[in-house]
């Protein structure tokens, strides 16, 4: 075993993939650092995405984490003990880069949180399409508290809730509760403990058995409307319906739907 | 009678309008369709609003659907029966010329829906100013059911909505009700049946009774300063708003407020 | 005395602040005139904001009106007044200024509203970072009924609520009450006049003990990015992160955060 594998290997122990039926579960598996985004998880978390974008087998992807907590953002002991500058612009990019990629993925992402998600846990929970949580999870974006504002969190909460929300997290640095984040738009809803693995398995399975391929066009184009004035966001998205049903799945869904039987997709 | 008047006499009824009190009800009235937005439908339309745009006698208008269907989007037989990709991106931008129409229209919207709004039907709810529906009422953007993701349905519902929001529909292609409609910003109340009609009249009656060059210029820079900067935005509305106090209505208006009496409006 | 400071004299009257704790409470203090934003009112509070945005003693701003009228916006006897357009137009821009000084005031503003915000007032509640209302507070943009739309306002109200809800307030001109404000997110809570005070000094209690330089540093690259493409904002948070990273106040926060003991700010 070579060194870059022995490290590989190592980073393996703190996130599991297991693929079933098309669904991709990502498991941060870190307790003991709370899931925290070190250097070594973000590489790994990385690695996974760059390897999902391209598999034809994976059709959705559910992040959770193990223990108490989702997700706890940075690595603290890794940011105090940077003194780099350049180094320590890297470690923000590297995660801005990660977040990014969560919105990019061609498969739609559903974070499942059962737990404390906080700084960029609480960014890793606004980037993904949806979000579950049990209604005793909770969300922060404590950085304020000790003196490094949560920037580039604030950027995927900010596109999610009201500006009045977004800043009553930033600038309190206090938890709020589940159902406040349902309400507000950072969650799709809060539920019981018990209904957490059916409301995601319900969504996840429910994405699995449509086209990918259609799937991916409308994600993709989802985010890149966004920003654009009404006028573009409608020129683009009539040329990318257009194209979409130049696609074999779409014919085909088209049929089926019409003659009332199951389609068959070919993510074509 | 020409071939093309017959043309139009068929279209003529499947979309009524009427016109009482400066209130356009425009009622999609094609059920056997469950009022697909059909070439000739969203032609009828079109020409509705063209005319309204430019008349004096409309204040306000509703749009309403007769039968358990609001408006089902697109004629899937038509598009199903389309192979030419030219004519395919025209139909798409035909709609998207309409459901921005009905934003820039200068007399406001008002959805009122009872029943099932669906893909550009759900679309259309969401390009109006106002909506309003029945509790009995759901929207979905079900595309991705038959490999046709909803995507340019999706510009105007996440124009509206959180991104999560408008991901959990256009994802699942399930229907929302119209409590969670109204909670997440895709429409203004859920009301009871009984209620429905009284609602939309109190904002259609409302509106209808203020200056009609006063809602104009407001309903038209609201959607111009949407996009802007804010240093941009105020620019643009500290000019609005220095016009609209040139106009006989904003002095008339002021001066009756200040003698408490009821201005009389000229609509300039 | 000079004719100027006279004059100031007179209008320090109209508004009053305090400061304690690091807290500055701006009061508007002219219940004769419904707290309106006279073009004396604007300069008064334009001249307290750009003093209060190089002061180091300040950490945090609360504005709060006297009497049943937090701020009914422009004085209209003023705007009736005058009829020369170039100085209509630097009417509200001097007030389209002044609510940018709160966006871009480096400490955060929190709104305390116990009762009706209008107009230019239901702006400057919009424009704050925070705003909390007891529930009998009430808020309207009724420029429509008097023939001049509140198109300044809506800059601000549109960036915190869906269209349809603003809409809802531009185009009625009615009132809507603290629970739907909360709701809409133009304000954050709507509580019991019994908690108000306690509500809002929850936050400013929290924020003045806050490192100042790292709330500046959050706050103002907060609003920079709202507008920013995803991956814009992204490199830009990243570099406003590493930079926060080189001040005292992070180094010291994180220190103190892992030695589990009491941050001492140094505001550097």
């Amino acid at each position: 075993m070579s060194a870059q594998e022995k490290a590989e290997e190592t980073n393996r122990d703190i996130v599991t993939v297991t693929i079933a039926d098309r669904i991709a579960t990502i498991t941060l598996d870190d307790p003991a650092t709370r899931n925290s985004l070190s250097r070594n998880m973000m590489a790994r978390l990385q690695k996974i995405l760059d390897e999902i974008k391209t598999s034809k087998e994976v059709h959705v992807v559910i992040i959770e984490g193990k223990g108490p907590v989702f997700c706890s953002g940075h690595n603290l002991k890794e940011i105090a003990a940077e003194d780099r500058e350049a180094a320590m612009l890297a470690l923000f990019e590297q995660c801005s880069t990660l977040m990014q990629s969560v919105v990019h993925l061609p498969q739609p992402v559903i974070a499942k949180v059962d737990g404390v998600a906080t700084a960029a846990g609480a960014q890793l929970v606004a980037s993904c399409d949806l979000a579950f949580a049990t209604e005793s999870s909770k969300f922060a974006t404590p950085g304020v508290n000790f003196g490094l504002f949560c920037s580039t969190p604030m950027v995927a909460i900010s596109r999610n809730v009201s500006p009045k929300h977004a800043m009553e997290m930033l600038l309190s640095g206090e938890f709020i509760d589940a159902a406040q984040a349902a309400r507000t738009g950072l969650i799709n809803a809060a539920v019981s403990a018990e209904e957490l693995t059916e409301r995601v398995m319900h969504f996840a399975t429910r994405i699995a058995g449509k086209s990918p391929l259609t799937v991916r066009i409308g994600k993709t184009a989802f985010y890149q409307q966004l920003p654009m004035s009404l006028a573009d966001a409608y020129a683009f998205t009539s040329r990318v319906m257009t194209e979409n049903m130049q696609t074999h799945d779409a014919r085909e869904g088209i049929d089926a739907f019409m003659a009332k039987r199951d389609p068959e997709w070919q993510g074509k």
